[in-house]
Order: structure tokens, then sequence, then C-alpha cells
């Protein structure tokens, strides 16, 4: 294999992480290793700030600041929502596809590091599949981010481990609360998790139960339709045992109709789909009505995937992994490939490597829960699950403070000079 | 001063926070050295639980399980919301004050303390008053309790460090991710944090605040009536600077009418207060419908004030100082006091001790946020604010962990043999 010499260009797209920062700091590590190397760009807000030629120099930034990102959430880039479509807008995509060509030759960028979740996949896919047909020598590998841990063939995906373990945190502490507080007229509060299609986050509050009688009493999945009459039988069984119930909700719970309990259908996100807050009031209202049983709400909304403070260690250091196996996977003429995360041993003693996967592969497919990994009714993951959870929140990211409250790292963001015209 | 000698009840009562079981910890380990305190008994479930003559007995708890208290959330012996309520219902509370008073002589009750906010000292006050009358002999302490940080006479309520250092962190992190996903559209997030009538959560959240830049960008206090207009300009232009808006709100904000933006008048709590939720959903329908902003919202809920993981550890020694106190008092012959926070020295080296204040004075007198500690505009607290609140959330509570989880401690409640039969 030629060594390829150039520059690199890394981005951050989609909803951030606790660790996608991290994934970016084993970028940038790994690829100040390789002469071949020469310039580590970022671009701005991923593909948008690209197609706009806002690119920053990371040699700029200071060494402790890479190090930092390691402990920082969100994306110290920027993200964005953006999506070359060819689909539905095949004109602006393909405008779009050349305005990037020419960003990359006017940078010399060799090497593209795009960090995402299966939207972000699709576009390093269509980037790989257009710098072969354009014969420009690029190598173009993905790296996994989301929270969902919806991406197919990796062992799970870079953030799910540190949501997973704040949330389950987050349902022991408010169980603690909730059944201090219990009397014998019952009481009942419902904790709302991400999760539009895949129930992996609402599946993972499981690890908060330690015995039959723990929280979470009842997952409700968007994978599994929801059955009122199902549901408040439990619920008032529950209650009936310990006097409280904990509910934990994925935001996209469905009924049988495949309609969202919690869909405000009037709102809709770039994607064009349904902006989704309510599935928790949902329940809450539909358990005081026809129960009478005292129902609270939380909401944790973006709070649960940036929860630096209390992030896992081990998804961090497997998000680190991934950023520099993407790098030297491209070292070593790879490019198409998405970077998965392996495992190996058993529960015990989990090893965790890094693999490679066509990005054809990934884009547009999305991994569920497995039914076999649910109880028969439904309501709670079992024990294959747990198996699976367990050693992906070993661990606490250790946050550095100041004044008793986290200290993130900041890029300074000095721009490399265009050298464009604006993008039309 | 006679000693007296006898055996010792404690409870806890209202609303759990991170703290209240440290304050446990201290009264249970003060007792501990004076041997005219002979059992010491714990009331489950507050009042509540002793009417029902419900004790357990805290010498057959671990040592380990004590010391452990200091880094459990929630109440270890139970709450309630219970009320001895003589202006509403006399002949109930007369009737519940002779029970709690046979309860008392049968297990010869000789010290009492009570853990709580504004109505648990109002209980704890009627107890000492009835003593009296009934030439009972029995030392009365109340423990300060409650995140609402509403209570006068001491400088700061154990619960309250910890609550604002939590989501002062939340405020960073939402503030990271929202920020990261900032284009040119704008967006807005509104974190909703608890406070009935006193803003004083909300206020806390500023201590994120590191530049004039930073999240929350606006806060809105109860004490303060919601002007929309105003508000509307100020999220205007909040995101026309920075391209977000973070947005903190007390569940109890309220219009100049004196009406809650989130109440839903058909719910009511055991004090007959109405049960309020949707504040920051409240707001956001306003942003969307009127600014056109994309709103998007976090309701930390019960979540808050359970957050062990995160608790400051000033508010902890401040609560473990509170429990010896109230037994030191005690024993040297003091009752009808409340325990209360003595904080000297400056911002860069607060020392903090406790003083005494008479039940009288504590009972159902609500503090508030000081005008004067706010901006002129009302939308943020000022410096005054900050350097009260900074010391407050200093250290982080260790809290052990088990398989990437809190490991909290939990009472066996060995229960101490009725003697009564049961409550009519």
């Amino acid at each position: 294999m030629a060594e390829l010499v150039g520059n690199l260009l890394v981005g951050q797209s989609g909803g951030p992480t606790a660790v996608i920062n991290a994934s970016l700091a084993g970028v940038i590590q790994e690829a100040g290793k390789h002469e071949c190397i020469e310039e580590i760009y970022g671009g701005l807000n991923g593909i948008l700030g690209m197609l706009n030629e806002d690119l920053i120099d990371i040699n700029d930034e200071k060494r402790s600041t890479i190090e930092g990102l390691k402990h920082t959430p969100a994306a110290a880039l920027g993200t964005c929502r953006y999506k070359v479509d060819f689909k539905k807008k095949p004109e602006k995509a393909a405008k779009d596809m050349d305005r990037l060509f020419e960003v990359f030759a006017a940078h010399n960028i060799r090497y593209f590091f795009y960090a995402g979740g299966n939207d972000s996949q699709d576009t390093s896919h269509k980037i790989h599949e257009e710098a072969i047909k354009r014969g420009y020598e690029m190598r173009v590998i993905g790296v996994p981010k989301t929270i969902d841990n919806d991406l197919p063939h990796t062992d799970s995906c870079p953030g799910y481990g540190s949501v997973i373990k704040y949330c389950a945190a987050t349902v022991m502490e408010v169980a603690a609360d909730v059944s201090s507080m219990a009397t014998e007229e019952g009481s009942c509060c419902i904790i709302e998790v991400m999760g539009r299609a895949a129930g992996w986050i609402t599946a993972g509050t499981a690890l908060a139960r330690r015995s039959e009688a723990d929280a979470p009493h009842i997952t409700l999945m968007p994978e599994i339709p929801f059955e009122e009459d199902k549901f408040l039988a439990k619920v008032k069984e529950t209650v009936d045992a310990h006097h409280y119930c904990i509910v934990v909700v994925g935001e996209g719970l469905k009924n049988a109709a495949g309609e969202e309990l919690g869909a405000d259908k009037t709102r809709l996100d770039a994607f064009g789909h349904p902006v989704l807050s309510g599935a928790a009031d949902a329940l809450g209202e539909i358990i005081q009505g026809k129960l009478d049983t005292k129902t609270r709400t939380v909401k944790l909304g973006y709070a649960q995937r940036a929860a630096e403070h209390f992030a896992s260690l081990t998804d961090s250091k497997n998000a680190v992994a991934c950023g520099e196996a993407a790098v030297r996977a491209a070292i070593e003429g790879k490019s198409g490939y998405m970077v998965k995360i392996v495992r190996s041993g058993n529960n015990g003693s989990v090893q965790w490597s890094t693999g490679l996967q066509p990005l054809g592969d990934i884009a547009n497919v999305e991994h569920f829960v497995p039914r076999t990994w649910m109880t028969e009714d439904g309501f709670l993951p079992n024990e294959k699950f747990m198996e699976y959870a367990r050693p992906l929140i070993e661990g606490e990211v250790k946050v550095p403070m100041e004044g008793g409250l986290p200290k993130f790292a900041q890029f300074e963001k000095v721009r490399v000079e265009k050298k464009l015209s604006a993008r039309a």
C-alpha cells in the first residue's frame, strides 16, 4: 500500500453524547503519530461547516485541551443534523457533493473521519463512493456514536454505556426517594428516557435492579406495543406489593396502531420525524385517571446524553479506541468502513477491541433490542440483556472540578484560511 | 441541669434530600456518645409511623450502615407528609397528640429529634409545647432539612447545597450539548427545577456561569411575576447573540395575577397545594409559538433532590453537624429549638458552625431570595447571591460503587415491640 500524504479532516454529527469528544481525542492523538498526516483540521458543525469551509486548525490547540476532550461532553467541534439527501433532494445533494470535494481538494484532505449515528454513517458512505467515482484519493472511515445503541454490527455504540450508567443511577436514586415516601395510598413515578425507535436506553435502566423488588418495576420500550390494560394491571400489582412503582418509558413508546403516545405531530425535526416529548406525561395521566394513584414524572431529556459527571469509563475508553482505530485503518489503506466495537470473554472478564465493517452494511440499518432479551410479558429485560449491558457501565470518568462544578475542555477554534469563494 | 435519662426517638419528614440521612447519622453517632441516652429508636415514616408505634431499634443496625447514611439519598427511616393540623382539624390533632404522648411514655422517649422543613418544624414546635403543657419531661429539637432553602434564621438548609450543585452541573452539561448543536436557526432549552414558592434552586443554577456568555441565560423565579413580552425579548436577544438560549425555571413560576404557569388545578397534594408539573412545557409552547424557535424541555423532578452521586460534601458535612448539634443541645437541657447553620469568614475561606433558634421563630415562616440579590431586570441572580451560594457546593460526597452504580446503605429495620393497642 502506497503511503498517502495529506491532511486530515474530522467532524462530529448528530446528537452529542458524553464520549463523542473522547473519540475525537482518539482520532487527533493517533493522527499525531503518523507523519503522512500533515495538518489536522476539524470541521465545525459537521458537514454543514465543511460545506461552508468552516475549518479549524487542531494543531493550534493545546495538548491539554485534546486530553481534556476525554472528560468533556457534547461536540467540541459542533455538530449538525444536516443530511446529504440523494433520495429526496437529488439535485441539492449532487451540488453539496461537488462543493464538499472542492473543499477537500482545496485543503488537500486525504483522510476523512466522521463520528455519528445512522445518518452520519450514510453520509460517510456516500462520500467514500463519491471519492472513488471522482478518482479523488481519500480514505473515509466512520466512527460510531449514538446513545441510542442502534447501529448494527458493533457490540455497542460509544455513548450508550454512559447514558445508561447515568439513567440507571437516576432510577436508583429516584426509587430511594419515592420508596421512602411510600405509604399505603401508593405512588408512582415515571421516568422518561431517550430512544425514538429502539429501547436500548430504557432497557439499560434495569441495571439498577439488584433484587426482584428493586426499581425499575416496569420498562416500556418502543419495540413492544403499549397495551393499557396490561400495563395498568402491572402498575397496580406493583403498588399493592411495594406501595410504590417506578416506570421507565422510552420517548417513542407506541400503541398497537403504531401511534406514539407522546408525539406532538405538529412539530417536526430536520429529518421530518415528529418531535416527541410527552410519553411520561401521557402515562401519568392514564395512571392518575384510571388507578387514582399519585403519579409524578421525570424527563431527563438532553441531560442524560450530556451527563459527563457520571459517564462510564469503559464507554469513554471504547470511544477513544474507536477514534484511534479509525486513523490506523486509514493509514493502512482502508476506506469505506465504520469502526466497530468487539467484545470477547464473558461477563466476569470482558475484553474490548475494535474491528471494521463496510459502511454499506451500516447505513440506515437500525438495530433493535431482541425480543428474546426481554421477559415474556415484555415489561423488563431478562438476564441475557443484563449480561450484555453490565460491562458497559464499569468505571467512572474522572472529571476535574473547579469551584464544585465540572471543568470541561474548550477549543480555541483558530480558523483555517478559506481558499474558496462562499458557498452558493 | 439535671441529667435526663431515657430513650431517643428520631424521625424524618417531608420531601427527602441527598443529605437528610447524613443528619440522621449525625444524631445517631452523637447520641452513642452519651450514656443518659439509653435506646435509640427510629420512627418509620415520621409522625405517621410514630402514631402507629412503628419504631425500629437503631442499636440493631450495623455501624457501617450508620456511616453509610452519609452517602445515601432519600429518607432511610421513611418519611411522610402527614400534618398534625390544629388549625383545620383541631379534634383530630388533639387526638393525635394524645396518641403521640402515649407512644412517648410507653417507650420512655425523652429525646425527640425531627428532621424536616417548615411543616415539620411546626410539628416539633407543637410537640415541644404539648410536652410542657402535659408536664412530660422531653427535649425536642428540630433538625433543618429542605432543598427549597426557605427556612428562616439559618444560613442555608441541608439539602440545598447538593441540589444546586447537581442542577448547576446539569445546566453546564445541557448547555454544552445545546450550544454544540446550535446553528443560525437558533434553539432553546428550558430546564425545570423544584421550588414551589421560593426561587433558591433556580437562582443556584447560575453557579454554572463562568462568563457572561454562559448558561443559564435566564432564570425565572417564582418570586418575580412572569412577564411574557419581556421574557420573549430576552430569549430573542440571547438566541441572536449565541444561537442558543438556556432558561431555568422554578416549577412555581407565576404571572402577575399570581396564577402558576404550570399548575394543574385539578390535582392537590396532602397539604391542599396544587400539584405543579408543567412550567417548562408551558414556556416551551410560548417560545415555539411566538418566536418559532426550536425548544426542548428537561424536567429533573425527584432526580434533583435524590442525586447523591453528585452531592455537595459541604452540604453533607453541615447536615451531619446539624444532627450532632441537635443531640448536644438536648443533652445540655435545651428544648424547643431548631438547629441552624451559621457561616463566618468570607467567600475565600468560609467556616461553618451551628446555632439554635426557637422553633416558634421558624414554623410556617418562608424565606425568599431577596430582590436585592437579583439583577435589575430580574432575569439572573447577581454577585451577592453568587457569593452566598458558591461555598455551599464545594466538594463531592464519595459514594462507593458496585458494578458501576452507587451502593447505598439500607436499614434492616428491626422493629421495637409494640406496647400499646393499635391506633384507633
